[in-house]
């Protein structure tokens, strides 16, 4: 197929994730000839500016995909349950931004700068990441393929928008509220369809995404069997406590490695600046180090406050932030679809 | 000498810490006869409401501790080191809940659930741990005491107070400029003294304290250290990343714990829950676990998330919230007074 018709839905084009994957296709010139944006019937009907184009969203139907060819989803484990099999099927091949296929074996599980060759057997729909595991993936990577990774213990500071638009403007109401005194109410965090939710605002919430086995939450599951299929490890040992804290955007992580090797900080380093979409900012004696409010709208995962362990023979200690409606969702989700479109590899058997 | 004629003296009364302290004083009936109120000349004349008495604040000066017994020093480690031998030179005991004594081989380290003991020997001044440190020794030392620890990882979510009452505004007025899009300035956060300052509305800071050896802040080595010097343990493994987060109060914690042996989360938990200054919030099924908007302002220590860590043999994780400027502050100086008077140590060779 030509390059130049290329058609292209977004599905979930309103939420936090959709607008990102709608800027970044214009800041980054893919190369569509049509745009059809689609979303729930709540939101059909909504003008949405994409470059200079005003574009009217559309509701998000069993037909929506005839003629697509390559279609982004962003709405959520059972919208991408119930319509990616129908994209598929109508002949597009589907880059999927939620849980729903991400642990299928027939389904890779991408990180173009990690298993960029996983995409040569995919079967019409290629899985986006988790947020939080795309960014602890990045420099861990690195340092699995220099030295070999034994065991990981991650502590997470993750923003709001990873919970989407709605969980940002309640952190944003309750901070209007709190610091005129008034009561404040809460209603989507730590997770809108729980029973029970808590204030974002001047607190943080050991819970992100719904409890599962073991104590540990679905979103610590992700960070585990997520980065164990991409790195193509099933072994690596991980150990994630995924917390919520009242920021908007960017993700952050402070993570504790077990390495095969020793290494020094000054070879760390320069492993993980050596990694594709990996910068290290990290010069202590003059309070460098990365924070949400620096990277959030920024492409890079951002390395910092690299030390040695002194409590093992070969451990390091980092702090990783990242834009995580970016590198942790549209942007790797774009990058995707570049390599696809580079490998002509925009099609299946249907 | 008699309960009754106890005068006591609150070095840094209008501090964050300094307030907590008065409000304790007169919660916990302490039985002073007279409260002198002392800060920095800036402070002097201030009237503070303790009870319902109101006191006037007066400039601390070299001759400010005669007649003076008790003496909590709140006011920085310069002031500290200034003043607290003057105290003592004046027969005053001093509780001092700045970083200057902590570590000197002369001046106990107490946290009076865990090294009561350690009081008997002091020659006037007695040493109150960091906040952070003391919200993590209550649980880790329960654990320590029946099961033997190997190694600690550890990384914080600390709030604003911790940096004194200066950076809890910092944070109100960033927040308020930023919810109206106006510009914010930074001038405290992460360390007043620091050359540089960041925002901390809607943003971390991996960086409490001034930075120290091995690429570790001071904040840091002191969860390492004073863990060390309570437990009587000099070689306990202690790793540890200080995060400041955008709360007003109560600091909370993500550790990993390595244990000599195996144990269940049901008997992780009975544990910690026997130790006193303890309470654990553990019932995942229901969302429960303690958040800071729960615990500030309160007494204990709570735990929760406690869960098997599945990268070692015999691992825990757990997650541990307590109000720093009680607990983690003034609530731990005045229990060590009240021990001090209990045990008649409320005297020392001069």
């Amino acid at each position: 197929m030509g390059r130049n018709s290329l058609n292209v839905a977004v599905v979930g084009a309103t939420g936090a994730v959709g607008e990102e994957f709608l800027k970044l296709l214009v800041e980054r010139n893919f190369p569509f000839k049509r745009l059809k944006l689609l979303a729930s019937p709540r939101s059909a009907g909504r003008k949405v500016k994409v470059g200079d184009e005003e574009l009217v969203v559309e509701e998000l139907r069993p037909d929506s995909f005839d003629g697509i060819q390559l279609a982004f989803f962003s709405a959520g484990a059972s919208v991408s349950r119930e319509f990616a099999p129908l994209a598929v099927a109508a002949g597009a091949v589907v880059v999927d931004n939620s849980s729903a296929f991400r642990m299928q074996d027939d389904v890779p599980l991408v990180v173009p700068e990690i298993n960029p060759e996983d995409l040569k057997w995919h079967k019409g729909i290629i899985a986006n990441p988790n947020c939080s595991t795309i960014i602890l993936a990045l420099p861990l990577y690195a340092l699995h393929r220099a030295l070999g990774v034994r065991r990981v213990v991650v502590s997470t500071y993750q923003a709001v928008s990873g919970a989407g638009a709605r969980a940002m403007q309640e952190l944003r109401d309750q901070l209007e509220h709190a610091l005129r005194g008034e009561p404040i109410t809460a209603e989507i965090l730590p997770v809108a369809s729980a029973p029970r939710h808590y204030p974002i605002a001047f607190n943080v919430i050991p819970q992100v995404d719904l409890f599962a086995e073991d104590g540990f939450t679905r979103e610590e599951w992700k960070m585990v069997r997520e980065t164990r299929k991409i790195f193509h490890a099933p072994d690596l040992k991980i150990a994630a406590t995924c917390v919520r804290v009242p920021v908007l955007r960017s993700h952050a992580e402070s993570v504790q490695v077990e390495l095969e090797r020793p290494v020094t900080v000054v070879e760390a380093r320069e492993i993980m600046a050596r990694m594709p979409g990996v910068e290290v900012w990290d010069r202590p004696e003059e309070q460098i180090y990365p924070m949400p409010y620096q990277t959030s709208g920024t492409d890079p995962v951002y390395v910092g406050r690299v030390r040695r362990d002194p409590t093992v023979e070969a451990g390091l200690l980092f702090w990783v932030v990242g834009d995580q409606i970016r590198k942790g969702a549209a942007l790797n989700g774009i990058q995707i679809a570049e390599l696809l479109l580079q490998q002509g590899l925009l099609s299946h058997a249907r």
